[in-house]
């Protein structure tokens, strides 16, 4: 059986802008912070390969639907899976649901990202997508679930 | 004959990340910037409504695909086009190309958005969505460019 | 005795520039969020009056100084005290810890922060400052350690 | 006699937040926009020293005063000035005004921030402060007027 992920966070005053709700940037934002707990609850380093190389993780396609807004004080709920696994991507779905007496209730919005398995040089600089280690994708696979 | 709009950012320090390159929830910043631009070009008021009331336009669904990335130091040409015009929605197009010789070069990422005309209320909250006004969209016609 | 109040924050890639740090201008962030942490974890509502009218707390003057880089998956302690409490104003001091093992560890930046307290007319104006409530004013006595 | 730069800039509608309002640490990205603007003007090379050697200038302390609050669609004029000019050290002071009638008008706000000359080593690593290249210091020194 494949399993979810889930990140939670409150919504802070800086993330608002002045129509008084969450800027809709700030989206991508949370979906990167999910990402990463993620793969800290893993215990995946994500920028560390086991090998002795670095790896960069970026983003080659995002996009977000946004169905209501969040304000300030809002607790937010983000669901991620991994709706494919490619042998350099990983594809996200992520569902954002604002906390309504400590479960996730009503969907605010709806996000997707591809994100691309790179080698990093020495100098830091990202040198091209690779396939994911295998021992990075056979923990990932659990958490496949074809949208 | 249909028309283009572009501007113009030079990318700000602040805008990096650790990986030394525009952290990429920034793009959705240019496009929100490079959009006002063209209102306040087209010499609209996006958000106080001639017949008195106030408009809001907030976002449906944003994405973003990238190709190249953006550093510190670069300027980026942001081209917006209308690619379609609907009753109530505006899809918008972007492309993000590197200044080169001070011309438009190298295709960094392209941009989607879809904006909603909203009316707002006294207190300042979004009531619903609306036609968009009449003199709102025929000068907007005039950009449509469908992909 | 006096009382400290203990806020802590993973840092996020988001936050990081491309000199590999946390960008100097997120420290300001992380004090508002351990202010508004500070206020709920005391359950006074900060925008909100008990009599009815609606408050701000807009800045006034804010400082800090850095001693060491913060980075990317660090966690931060940032202890929150008040070392002034003034008839219309909060005077607020924050240490920046690294945690270490579990507890507060190197300092690695201090800031202070001069809030004032303001009526907030119906139409969502700031008005003007006015003498802080009593209820909350009593319990931020609690909280005051001159520096 | 001793010289001013200014800066401008156009507040930018993801600047604000819900109390309809710049959010107060966006000033320190205006102060940080400044000194770029400022650097670039003078033709110096901020990041790579002309002996090869790769230079970085961290803030060691920061701050700003706040008067009158910018809203989306002001534009502020930022007047940068140096205040002094220590061997490995820059401090800067900056003054915020909206622009009224295409001038500087009134000051909404005043900040500083010292900044320190550092070595970058190949690593990218900031190892320690240096004395400011004497090219820089050179040009810098016209444009210091004590407040």
């Amino acid at each position: 059986m494949s399993k979810d992920f889930h990140h939670r966070r409150l919504i802070e005053f800086v993330d608002t802008d002045m129509a008084g709700i969450v800027h809709f940037s700030n989206y991508f934002r949370y979906m990167e912070l999910a990402e990463y707990a993620f793969f800290r609850q893993l215990e995946l380093e994500m920028m560390h390969h086991r090998d002795g190389g670095k790896l960069a993780w970026p983003r080659v396609h995002v996009e977000c639907d946004y169905r209501k807004p969040l304000r300030f004080g809002d607790e937010v709920d983000i669901r991620l899976r991994i709706s494919a696994l490619r042998e350099k991507a990983i594809h996200y779905h992520f569902e954002f649901r604002r906390v309504q007496d400590g479960q996730p209730g009503e969907l605010v919005a709806e996000g997707r990202s591809i994100i691309v398995c790179a080698q990093v040089d020495e100098g830091g600089d990202i040198k091209g997508s690779r396939t994911i280690p295998d021992y990075i994708a056979e923990v990932l696979r659990k958490y496949v679930q074809p949208e």
